[in-house]
């Protein structure tokens, strides 16, 4: 792509509005406007060019990137510090643990200690429901306080890394991967795509992505389908985020508890393992109460439960029933591989096999997402920077 | 502050003689003259005004600042950071554990094999008594020798970050938090401190702050009292540091075993638990000879010994004692807040929530002040360099 | 060194052809021409002049160094980091924990999830027979994928930090030393090498090192000799490299079961410990089976039969049989040496003690060693990019 291509791309995010995005926090895609959602592509693309043009778009001389992971991350820990290296930030891990930690003073407090020169904090928190999001708005809070009284130099940005709600900059890189394979946003308009649960032999896994698959799909006019057996259900506050943006979309959003009947037909399918979110609030309230006994005897229960559901695995036969038998698998990996990291799991093998390099595509896009976000927060006037970037045509390698 | 403003800093920081410091190490404040001391406050003020006009101070295009931490640390860490990198230095961690690990050889070597290509190492080892600052003593000859040999193309500055005697660059951003609070450094003369001991339900915390206190304010004519309950005695060499700085500067120190009589007409507050300084000499002999038992007992012992001094907690009812009932309270967090973080502590709720800005704000100097040392340790002619970046006019932010 | 030197010496680099070094990975050294070799002596030379004349060879605007380290390491780490950061790299630590991962996908995988933006790969994988090399070339093959789909937009370059096989980082640093230490490349010809074994209290030690060395001291036609008790044969396969290598270059390859034979003349002794092949394969097999009895049991008879080979210990009385009661003493760190970190050990103190400043002027020439490594994988015509960097004129520090 030649550099009149990543002009033309800048005079079409000129035409966005973000500038709702400056100087704020990116927590939830819904609570984000249209044009922000496409500045967010648009920019990740356009920071992409740059890159594979050896053209560099460090906007920061120096500063930090907070990174506070309370789950284990390989996949989101580097696409961050793929991110904040391209900009020009320094990654500063904050190590607290995994625990729960105290909530009030001491966030405050530490969110404010950590931020001095930090331009951007980047959490993971998706462990516990009703608490992920909930600690990331105390974060961002503190640190609002913070820079109001004069204390912090500048207003470090949030990034959600992944809550108990939604994974933004999963979903965000599922997008950007349905654009790039289909053409553009307005090609994804009537695509149907078919989030559906599917058996793993672990427990647990967090609801972010199907929440936040359901709760950014629908905005394109996709026809998304949500299937899942019965106890899965995911948070209502979300599904009826979905409906609102299937409405306003022209689109739809449905339910159903057919993995076959979600796949009929569908252009893209992402099979994936997700626990029921009434369990996950039981373990919530356990791990509240320290009861180390009931968390484990919830754990065998859920693990028999998930058990029912063996069938629920994203198979050969199932995909014949896909759009002229060819949907795009997506997965946000790993995924369980029926025969080769588990016994039996969400997916079959051969399926896996047909599509690991789009499936590598697609988790190749976060870094970008993710530099696109803090760009559009951290830089007043995007178009014009990156003009200003293009111009200045700094070589990554020399 | 405008660029004119910090010229006039700049001037002012040519009259001072930091020569001293010029490839030499930050261990103890009483180390370091006069001049050297205000020359890090100046220091740490320019860099702060250039940094808030997006002037950027970055002299190292690279260099790693090694770190190590043999105790836990979030705030000194990342300052320790955020100094790095505001010069172009690239944090690397030396992660050996927090055991005592041997002398002799083993320091010898790894201080020079990590140092290769170390502009900086800065250390936290304040665990126990006797060894913190030695270890940094050897360490700073092991590299002293290793430049002298050719072996290392230059010769990394030790920065304390904390040890068992002092902790210079808490006590250097608590005056720097004096100076900005109460106009200038002059302004500070005749001030009175109260560093006093406080109730925590925890035991064994360092006595670095207290001995870092008082060795650091009596140098600029404070009137500088030191409260504690009898059995909860400071290292004697530091006391009578604290006596010769107050006679060379026309203060004062002295010592009170009551909280009210420090807090009466004091200007500023600093309470804060530490342990005795006689039970840490017994729990590092007890470390030495592996004595697990030992220490079990001595843990109950001291928390035992606390409990006896519930009462000495910095209270509403205290604070009506200090001058215009309004002494600036201190702490260098995180404080033990009762009802907050314990159930009784060193602070009554309502007197912190009261300070939490100037505390926030306290703690905000430590990076610069860390980048200050750092620059006139590496910087021949600090003055002359820092006229020519704010020439050079770099930006932070693009 | 002036810069009329460095010019003299990129001349020299311009006449070796190191064009199969581009692109391509670090992980053997006998998989490398001896053009090659030479080039990366030149290049890490020519990398440290410019550092110690300030003028900085940064060619990295931005990029990851990812570093996976499946052993502890303190001198390779610093030694990677140093070089990552001199070229303008930022390290970013791939922590999977010291057990055997899974291969097959999971290593694919995330091999490709890291690469998205690095520019190079570290790993050290040395602790199982038969795994650590076949690893690297698992991760390799991996990103050349990647690479070719067009998921990765740079191929990351490998660098071998250590495997079962080899070390070359640790063999190159070595011979730069005798470069450094005899004059030149030329003068190693005809100089006689005893890479013995020593006695030392632990067990278990990679037998890269010894492996390393004979590998590759044997290119320039050098005497080596390879001494050890029975039973600690090293792998047959490096020893054929070693035979071959030696034929074609002019020199010797020989084994001998005695110190005092291999230390006979010796212009350079490398007294070490390692591990019996024969016990290492037989340690990775137990692992595999997560034999834990059978590891234990393993360790206690290696003990045993190490305990038998007390007196083979680089004494002063071994150091009289070398030429001129002289050779140069070497050691890759930390040595056992007797009476300082064991009871008896691989080294007396009074040998040990005379050889430190060599020993660390060793260890120094690594992080240059990964360096030029490093950029003569991702510049295509080296001696140019050099030259282009000297003109450059960047400084190091302001």
């Amino acid at each position: 792509m030649s550099k009149a291509n990543i002009e033309e791309m800048i005079k079409q995010l000129a035409e966005l509005d973000s500038a709702g995005m400056y100087l704020d926090d990116f927590l939830l895609t819904w609570d984000r406007s249209d044009d922000e959602i496409s500045a967010v592509f648009k920019t990740a693309q356009i920071l992409m060019q740059m890159r594979k043009n050896n053209i560099s778009p460090q906007v920061f001389e120096s500063g930090l990137a907070v990174s506070l992971f309370r789950d284990n991350s390989t996949r989101t820990r580097f696409s961050y510090s793929s991110a904040a290296n391209l900009l020009g930030l320094t990654v500063q891990d904050l190590d607290e643990g995994k625990s729960q930690i105290a909530h009030g003073e001491t966030v405050r407090e530490t969110a404010n200690m950590v931020s001095f020169m930090a331009d951007v904090i980047g959490i993971r928190d998706d462990m516990y429901i009703g608490k992920g999001n909930a600690y990331m708005r105390e974060v961002a809070d503190s640190v609002s306080q913070g820079y109001a009284a004069g204390i912090l130099e500048q207003r470090p940005t949030l990034v959600n890394l992944q809550c108990d709600i939604d994974h933004p900059t999963q979903s965000m890189a599922d997008a950007m991967h349905l654009i790039q394979h289909f053409g553009s946003l307005e090609d994804l308009k009537g695509k149907k795509i078919a989030m559906s649960w599917a058996y793993s032999p672990s427990y647990g896994k967090p609801l972010s992505v199907p929440q936040g698959i359901i709760g950014l799909m629908t905005r394109f006019g996709m026809d998304v389908v949500l299937a899942h057996p019965q106890g899965y259900e995911v948070m209502p506050e979300v599904e009826a985020v979905a409906l609102k943006n299937a409405a306003a979309a022209g689109g739809s959003f449905s339910k159903t508890g057919s993995m076959a009947e979600a796949f009929q037909d569908a252009d893209i399918v992402y099979p994936k393992s997700w626990a029921p979110f009434n369990a996950m609030e039981k373990r919530t309230e356990l791990y509240g109460n320290h009861d180390m006994d009931g968390i484990k005897a919830l754990e065998q229960e859920l693990l028999a439960q998930n058990a029912n559901f063996k069938d629920w695995e994203c198979s050969e036969r199932l995909m014949t029933l896909t759009k002229d038998r060819s949907a795009l698998y997506m997965h946000c990996l790993p995924a369980d591989i029926t025969g080769v990291s588990c016994k039996q799991g969400e997916v079959t093998a051969s399926v896996f096999d047909r599509y690991r390099d789009p499936l590598y595509f697609e988790a190749s896009y976060k870094p970008y997402i993710i530099a696109a976000m803090i760009f559009l927060a951290k830089v007043k006037d995007p178009a014009s920077k990156l003009t200003w970037l293009l111009q200045r045509n700094q070589q990554r390698i020399a």
